[in-house]
């Protein structure tokens, strides 16, 4: 027998992966809910049908939407976390001694208690005790805030579902108050390349770009999403994503990466000419 | 009724495209000819099993396997091209005056004659008179050569079937030979991500690194290929292909591109971690 797992990367293109078994499926007030263990990729978690990470291939996207920020901002004490239920991003986070708070605000409570039990890989550091987790709506959290956080993250999901409210343009505008003054927010960004992700791209782009004085996209290479041309956004009200880079700083840190450096960090805002046409940069 | 195409990537992950007909289903004597019309991607042209190109991503591929070189030599004037017998890489070379002379080497002949006749988009330029085809091996020719080209492009498939001579170290020394003393070698480099293809990627380096003084690999994000994560060689006997960039002449010359560009460039050889592990760097 063989077991095989689809996803839709759009309705002509279809990508699957053999299946060991299946370990979860459940339908939460918000989303449905799949792990698979799998040859190739290890544990895979899905969300309504879309692959949402692999073992074999998180740790770039976990990395690459958390040490940017570190490598140029001077000090980052103070984080909210928006999603993440998995626990990769916080995971990253904690690695840096000089961060003191995270909040993480996750809608789906089952998200963290599935991920604690069955993905351990990038659950493992949910329990820090600089961690706090808000089981309740990202973008109610943020509006009820002001001028508290170094750094903001929204690990969100593609803009459909549960996590609509976090591509709105009000949202960015919340964030933008929620920071300190030097803050950063770095976001999910989609795909340039299927016609549907550009499109999110784009319209993710013009919104933010209309609320923050410097809005920058990068890139990096995600072999399990759609077309592995992925993008974050690097949104900030003072420092610049690769003009203030302290890459000395940041490598006398010591952090051990599998996927970021310095060096990619700078190449990563170096985008193909396609991409900066659809961002009209 | 649906049709659908189907690659292996591995024995576990799987690539579909839905197509809209068969064009063409050949057996050469070396190697199955298969193209497709499809909605997501416009002509598919396929080699024992294997997506070569795409009429939407084909430009990432063939700008990205041409115009670095042109950023770091002064004066291309002789170039050797190996394979490529879709015209894809022709097309982008002559887009540049200063070349007066291309010797293609493509094995099979009945790759240039389909690819003439349903891939216009690539196959364009082969009758540029500065274009010489001969059709056959690569290995061969290259070692009946010396001091003769400035430019060597291997635009090869993977290391499987015909194409298998192209990854020896006797034919990178063939080609340090064939190229002046100021010579670039650009080379198909497969992907990190896959286990087989980090294999080949890392066996490429290897050898390349043994015949010449410059040998860096970049990355470049192919969506149709597998993880989209793939790499090519610039490998060299005098320029490297940072630091001897010259942005301001090349964006002087005003080559029309869609991914390409001289920032990109330089991104494009700043690896993630886990690629320079396994080049051994």
């Amino acid at each position: 027998m063989e077991l095989w797992f689809t996803e839709n990367h759009t309705d002509n293109v279809r990508f699957s992966i053999k299946i060991k078994r299946q370990i979860v499926n459940e339908k939460t007030p918000y989303q449905q809910i799949d792990i698979f263990d799998t040859e190739e990729f290890g544990k895979v978690f899905v969300l309504d049908g879309y692959i949402m990470l692999t073992e074999k291939d998180e740790f770039i996207y976990h990395e690459m939407i958390t040490h940017p920020a570190f490598a140029v901002h001077p000090c980052i004490k103070n984080i909210l976390v928006i999603g993440a239920g998995d626990g990769g991003t916080i995971r990253e986070l904690t690695k840096y001694d000089s961060v003191e708070h995270i909040d993480m605000v996750e809608i789906d409570e089952r998200v963290v208690a599935v991920s604690k039990e069955f993905l351990p890989f990038t659950a493992c550091r949910l329990d820090d005790p600089r961690v706090h987790i808000f089981y309740q709506d990202g973008m109610e959290y943020v509006r009820a805030r002001g001028n508290e956080y170094d750094l903001i993250i929204v690990d969100s999901t593609d803009p459909l579902g549960p996590g609509t409210s976090l591509f709105t343009r009000e949202f960015y505008s919340d964030c933008f108050k929620a920071l300190h003054e030097d803050g950063i927010l770095i976001n999910q960004h989609e795909s340039p390349f299927y016609k549907n992700d550009a499109e999110a791209a784009k319209s993710i782009h013009g919104k933010i770009a209309g609320v923050f004085p410097i809005a920058l996209v990068y890139q990096f290479h995600m072999p399990t999403y759609p077309s592995g041309h992925w993008l974050f956004g690097f949104t900030s009200k003072k420092y610049h994503p690769v003009g203030d880079i302290r890459c000395a700083d940041w490598d006398t840190l010591g952090i051990k990466t599998k996927y970021y450096n310095t060096a990619l960090h700078a190449g990563s805002f170096a985008l193909p000419n396609y991409v900066l046409e659809i961002l009209q940069y």
